[in-house]
């Protein structure tokens, strides 16, 4: 690999500057502002007692997150999906990817009759926004969760955890495969795969993508070793973060 | 694998029956009723000569795809998302990926300044119509390119495509990697995976999920050895419809 | 009457050919895919034991239908009504006149709090889509009823059905009067009218509207004549298909 | 007939009180406040120079209509569609039957391109809204062709009309047939018909509906007998209020 | 002052010709057409046993209002609110202004567990829609109130009002503070100001807006003078409306 | 006045800590992150060369601004806007009332054809989200305004601005009069007001609001005296963070 191939400078197997303010929001139960070099997000986890009704009564817990990206998040400004009336099928898409990936950790018989809602705001979009989401809503989730065990509303010993989460983006960018796709990357990329891990390195999600050339098994390895490569960093962020 | 694991005595690496019904519409340039066993999902391929306006100008094509269930499609009726006034997630996710399937094998400099929009409407849905979709919309892709060259839309000898495409899906169902999941697997798979492969066995997308359990890169690999296994069959059933 | 007045050959008083695939669905509890000539509908009769909250306990049941278009049913491909967020009047009307058609042979105190959701989806239209659907639909209704019957949500030893109803568009097309029109003389028309007749021969719905040119008494006494006797010929179809 | 049957001691053929109070609008091109009994409804028709875009450069003119009930117009308050964010079927339904039924009357060719816009709100019901608003509407689309003419936005000397238009519902309370149904009435009827007739005594829709019992040939024939003699009448209050 | 100022002829602290037609409505428990000038507004008040489901059990009552204009009120025809799917911010705004102003001088505690919904509608629009709404729409809720109290939905001797509430624009044109201003005023208006004030001369809302020039204090407190002047003649329009 | 009446120990004629980082996103043309207190709102202003169609060809610019709250940004969850599909009454009121303010000291002419988008998304709400915005946007305006010069989009030496422009809240609680209301004093307060000025002390906006309690003439001065004296105090922040 190269050292020069990066605008920014980066090797290819390198991330972005991480960085993830814990409890940045006073009024979520839990909260984290995340980066990843020029990318903000800003995730909360409101924690309500009590289930939607379709799931009442069954004694587990409910987890559901929601995206969205502030207009003028992006170089030039996007219309709020807000005044078009109704949210956009990539809005849709990575709001159901948040989702999934915190559900794959919790454990919901633990959580109890008990919902926790993600918001994942981006503030400042520069590529990877989805994959920053998810490991800040993991640090906002765990907060929450806390939250719920001291007031009583998990009647557990610990909270209901199975493993961390966290994610990155890889991509080939003239056939080369690299990690943690700035914007400038991402819209060369020939092919683009966001991967979720569990803190213990098993897959939660894994999503590729040929923009523009599909891609063959040996390109799809080397995608995947550096995925989870970079996720063992990110979950070190995690632990430190959350103080553990 | 054992031959007695499925509900329908498939083995664990076979397709359910597959039939392609092209050209069952009088009215689009291009259409297949494909079936995956139960599923059943009529493609049509609308060729448009010009392109939308922001696309105007760069002498390029562009193709889209838009999914749909029959209301009555699935074993309980569930609402239309035209009462309900908006398109749910799991339809844009859908309609984006069949979009992305089909756009990664056509030129879009030899389609020239035309549109096409590919219709996957679910008749009946028994699992893994996504897949099926894809199938089935590559050969009423293919027929709506042939129109287009015969009237002299596209000035080009050949029709401008690099490759075919297919998908099946593949999943763990209590621990075993299968092949095209009916509905009965899939809602109690682990980890459910949809792929999408060219002709030529390159990857186009891979969507894996891990439903109840996060899996390891082994499982990882018997999926991906099951779903390119398939699609070289899918591949000769296209083939076939399309009489070459 | 000229026999070479029409484009596809047929006498003013002729019907084009009609079939009725009953049970066509594996879902639904009644189902047909019926065709008058090149217009297909799929309709299916969704049963379900209860009625909406506004309805309950008052002993009766409740029929209702939508109606719906494939985007690339017609010759040129319409927006789809999810995408456009609204449902257009054209829709409700028709949805309107099927519902109501169907209630007018159903004893509803016999069906007891039971609902029937009627879905009849155009996939291929050519003029008479709506007549269509509705004597299709009477077919997929009879099943549904027989099978609440024999689940015993109904609890009566017959089908609460009064009569049987079937319909057809009549219209006057270059001053002569035409039993059910396709899609090249609809268009033409100056006066179009849809009937919608009760096996015993009863009116249920006589929607006339001057296209182009109002119409009088003698004019529309003609019209009639030719709409009662193709649902005599329609009930004989829907008869045979229900095989009785 | 009976002259004690109806609540209000009509006899079975006699309309309610009709008035019509024209150019009751400052602003509009043309309008009327029309009442039938209770019912009133205020009809503007407003003058556009130009066509849709879709219409243009056929040398053709266009005449539409809208139909709304304000909130408290009928007994018990209803949500606004405005609220709602949707049109329902009803509301859609009669907007284009009074559409239809003026332009049948209108010379297209001869109004040149200019757009009439109709707006029918109610503004009291007590049944008949829609028969109302297609007899006030005439009135109001009458000053406003007259209006374009005198600004010669209409090349013609005569005002581009064919004929005048107006409407009545007929229906069958307790087997007997009655012209004109107030509210309490219309409620009750076994079939209801809304019959819209020009001037000369031709028909421009007939649209009955069999709300609790189907209705044979000669029930048919008595209720056109009272539209007709009920639209004559009606033809008589415009032309008084247009002071021919 | 000068007496040439205003198109009208009328003086700067002179309100135009007020009318206000009260029980306008068959329908409605309470109801006013009121005129300032060529402003026409119908106003009608909906009383309704119980409160919604957020509310109750607090022993308290709810008084909501909406605000519509009919498209053709203006001098070029608006698009309709119900077909364009949305509420605009102005109707938004005007909506809940009014029913602010309403609930000022309710004393909801007396009024118990009812809701009053009041419509206020405009016909006609020259300026000055919403404070002639506010006016109007007070007297329609007196007589609903009266209604409730007849009905004993209120359980008092007295109906629930601690005050009267009128409101009347006043504006700066070319400079000079003026009264009531009718549309031609209000769209050259610097400063234009919407005043709500009780019966006993407290304010109920001040909303003042620098449209073309930020305005001083001593400005604003000759507009409050002009506001403060009308308002005491249109509360003695409301009492000779009301009969008392 | 009293030290002692406010929760957090402030004076009643005193502004809660403000802050001011200028240029917060790397992404738009200007940006200010405002706090009030606890209250935190990121204005950006988007700077577009040209105007929308309806205003092209008048050689006048173009400023507007929308307002919306994170959903996690108050004490309990608050549903997306975007997911109920429909912008409250509330966002439009304050959007627009951000649009007026700002626009009150743009010198149109001076700015040319070219549009300013002003996006102010409250991060964290206690009360007084409006005003804070008012005055942050400002920051971000003069950004984006010296940006255009810079780019030569505006074709003048000095920034089109005739003013600065802030914002306060004032209210009435329990009688006493008092400045910029956290969210606890403003849900007690009688009467609430929002002040607009200017730099130079001119009023642009003054609404008013009895929450509970009508207010009279010398209430409504003690108010306007406070906020006058707190938009002073402001404007002085303004011009420090633009470093004049």
């Amino acid at each position: 690999m190269s050292d020069t191939l990066r605008a920014d400078g980066r090797t290819t197997d390198q991330l972005r500057e991480v960085t993830i303010e814990r409890g940045w929001s006073d009024q979520a139960e839990g909260s984290a502002l995340i980066s990843y070099g020029r990318t903000k997000v800003l995730c909360t986890a409101s924690f309500t007692n009590g289930v939607p009704r379709w799931m009442a009564g069954k004694g587990k817990g409910w987890v559901t997150a929601e995206y969205s990206m502030l207009p003028r998040s992006t170089n030039s400004r996007m219309d709020r999906e807000s005044v078009k009336g109704k949210i956009g099928g990539r809005t849709h898409e990575i709001s159901r990817l948040i989702g999934r990936s915190l559900r794959a950790v919790v454990d919901m018989k633990a959580l109890g009759e008990n919902t926790i809602v993600i918001d994942c705001d981006v503030l400042q979009a520069d590529g990877g926004t989805r994959t920053a989401a998810i490991t800040g809503a993991y640090v906002a989730l765990a907060d929450a969760l806390e939250w719920g065990r001291e007031k009583r509303f998990i009647g557990q010993k610990a909270v209901p955890l199975l493993d961390s989460v966290s994610a990155v983006s890889v991509g080939i960018v003239k056939g080369e495969p690299m990690l943690d796709l700035a914007y400038v990357e991402d819209v060369r990329a020939e092919t683009d795969m966001n991967v979720v891990v569990t803190g213990r390195g098993l897959f939660v999600e894994v999503q590729g993508t040929a923009e523009a050339a599909p891609f063959d098994r040996s390109e799809l390895d080397s995608l995947l070793d550096l995925a989870l490569a970079g996720t063992v960093t990110l979950t070190e962020f995690q632990t430190t973060a959350l103080g553990r």
